[in-house]
């Protein structure tokens, strides 16, 4: 007997059919005896529908408000998962966020402070079942609050570690974590098993499979995660710690994954003098501003020369990027800013990458076999990533697939 | 200045463009200097919808479950409301029934138990506006809890008990209350003023402006109602105690209005023996399965024959009513239950009934000059109501409408 935390994305609550196959897969857990409990997203398409209102009733809506318009998505999928479920003859009911409460800070995207389980508890201990919405909980003041987009996977997440859950399995729509995007290399392979860094690192560079927080949360409180599909009925990826990964005796790749993000933009500001603090002018501006910055590189000036610094940010926050560095011109003090959105960051993951200093060197002559530049590069303990010109991003993915050895042997 | 709760019904919500212009209707009572609380149903359409899913999830729902699940459409709809306020520039936000809270018994036709005013209070003082959801409440064990259909009007009657409010504007997609059924009547007026206990008659005999509970808590709490358009800007109907009638000077008809009710069924029981305590037996019987009835007429027997007795239930109970009297037959003892769905209960109302006999020899006099079969008559305090056959409900509605002085002399 086991507790496990089951989360269903909006794609598997998309109308009563789906619920009842939902539903199916809860009891099958219950009757397995492992207590159960169950975050829902809302209906695919719902909280969009629910975001457009909220867009057209004021261009600059309260968030406040706006999380009482857009709780309400799961708070309808949460009643009719307990109604289907009960129709099962089981003993379920849904719990809102205010009701166990689900405490939480900020607004449209608020963070969970934590979560009582007093309620579950005892839910658990009478063989109920509860349904919890996802996204959403309440602030300290008594107003309802929502996670951002893609929530639930953190409700989820901080719900099984509150009740110190065995598993946590987010049922969505893909059937786990690939070694790369299986429509750019059909060869990819699904992951049995990778690490919460890895998956932190795949999903910070595009692998959209995880929101982030999730993971890192997850990781925080060491809750084995698992993502699997809700329709079709076979094992998904396991996302544990390190020291776990050995218990599975799996045969591991020094390299997890190839991920790629085309939705960064490459800044360069030229004729910048030579001098101490001009970087910590430019990049203390942009942190100022919330703008994240990546892959910085600075060329070596001549003593008493000009010299240029190119980072990159997201394409998001391209504008609000140019809009805090003209600003702060004269502090910084520069010639041009050039922006540029043709480009793409492709990224190796492994964990291991920190042993073994051959493995981004391969990358780079894998690239350059292919004569794909390479803009500029950025390494971390596990993951290397390398700014190519965006026309080669399925090349180069596609090429460093294959030199890593990751392609499946399977016919596709 | 005064303290007014507006109530927006489904249609005045249904959509952005509706909830600007119910933002605009606010706006002018809040510029006017008033203190304003805002009562808001579902976009129209919306809980059918959601109404829809509980059925379909599970045939005999959980009234708990069904409770969060169509709570969410009022949820939306104040949410939206608070934010078009806002963009207005007005200082309006949104307080669910838990937030309040509104403190209700029961679910899915919960009732109110007492609204704490302490938060509205607050809101006033500071020159706020509270938007309300409709329809919603609180149970005592902390779940959501809903009114049944059409409870928006409860709790905005409720609410402008709990906060003393001068008025309760009830805002609809009709202008107030006709004398009888314009689609009937184009002579029909509408009244500029009613009593409760005249409002009270018409709703429960088919006139569907207002739900019967909001009337009779608004005539306990003495809470001055008005019917009026959100479309059209012109006085509706006010809704107040028989007292403040003379405050307007109305000069007013000794019938205010003619309803008609084609929802009902009539049930008769032949083969009765004429003993004391059949009544009793039936009507007991239908009481314990809470199936209202009316109208009853028994024939009167000679000594030691059998009797009938017939009666009207809702044609939406007629299905209970007869498996109840079926169970009960034994105890009852009776020959056959004979039910008949083709017949209407059509009414006059008015509070000068009670001081005038003439009135009701009126009606059964001009219901004859039409050969208009009376198959059984009720009358009450301020109503006098017939059972007729269903074929000639608007030849009736028409020519009492006209034999009591109600029709407009503006040609139509």
């Amino acid at each position: 007997m086991a507790r496990i935390v089951m989360k269903f994305g909006g794609t598997s609550m998309a109308g009563i059919e789906r619920i009842r196959h939902v539903a199916g897969l809860v009891r099958r857990e219950v009757e397995a005896g492992n207590d159960v409990a169950v975050v829902v997203s809302a209906m695919a398409g719902e909280t969009d529908r629910l975001i457009q209102f909220c867009r057209e009733a004021a261009s600059l809506y309260d968030p406040r408000e706006y999380d009482v318009v857009v709780a309400s998505g799961e708070q309808v999928t949460s009643g009719l998962l307990a109604i289907t479920l009960q129709g099962m003859g089981l003993n379920a009911r849904s719990y809102m966020g205010w009701q166990l409460p689900i405490r939480a800070s900020g607004h449209a995207s608020a963070l969970i402070d934590d979560i009582e389980a007093e309620v579950l508890e005892r839910v658990f201990a009478e063989g109920g079942i509860a349904v919890i919405p996802g996204f959403q909980g309440i602030a300290a003041d008594g107003s309802l609050a929502t996670l951002g987009r893609g929530g639930s996977d953190t409700s989820a997440v901080a719900l099984a570690a509150a009740v110190n859950a065995d598993r946590c399995d987010i049922y969505t729509d893909v059937d786990g974590v690939y070694t790369t995007d299986p429509r750019i290399v059909p060869k990819a392979r699904k992951l049995p098993i990778v690490t919460y860094e890895e998956m932190l690192e795949l999903a910070g560079v595009g692998a959209k499979v995880l929101q982030t927080r999730s993971v890192a949360l997850a990781m925080r409180h060491r809750i084995r995660l698992q993502v699997l599909s809700s329709f079709e009925d076979r094992p998904g990826t396991l996302i544990v710690g390190e020291d776990q990964i050995e218990d599975y005796g799996m045969e591991r790749q020094v390299i997890t994954g190839i991920a790629h993000d085309k939705n960064e933009a490459r800044v360069t500001l030229t004729g910048i003098s030579d001098r101490p603090g001009a970087a910590a002018a430019i990049f203390g501006a942009l942190a100022g501003a919330g703008v994240n910055y990546d892959m910085i590189v600075q060329s070596v000036a001549k003593a008493g020369e000009k010299t240029e610094i190119t980072f990159t940010v997201p394409a998001s926050a391209l504008e609000r990027c140019s809009d805090v560095l003209g600003k702060s011109r004269p502090e910084i003090g520069y010639g041009e800013l050039i922006a540029d959105t043709d480009i793409c960051k492709v990224s190796i993951v492994g964990v291991g990458i920190r042993s073994n200093p051959d493995i981004a060197a391969r990358m780079f002559a894998t690239l350059a076999e292919r004569r794909i530049d390479i803009l500029a590069i950025a390494t971390s303990e596990i993951k290397v990533s390398v700014l190519i010109p965006e026309d080669y991003t399925e090349l180069a993915v596609r090429v460093l697939h294959t030199a890593y050895g990751l392609d499946t042997e399977e016919q596709e």
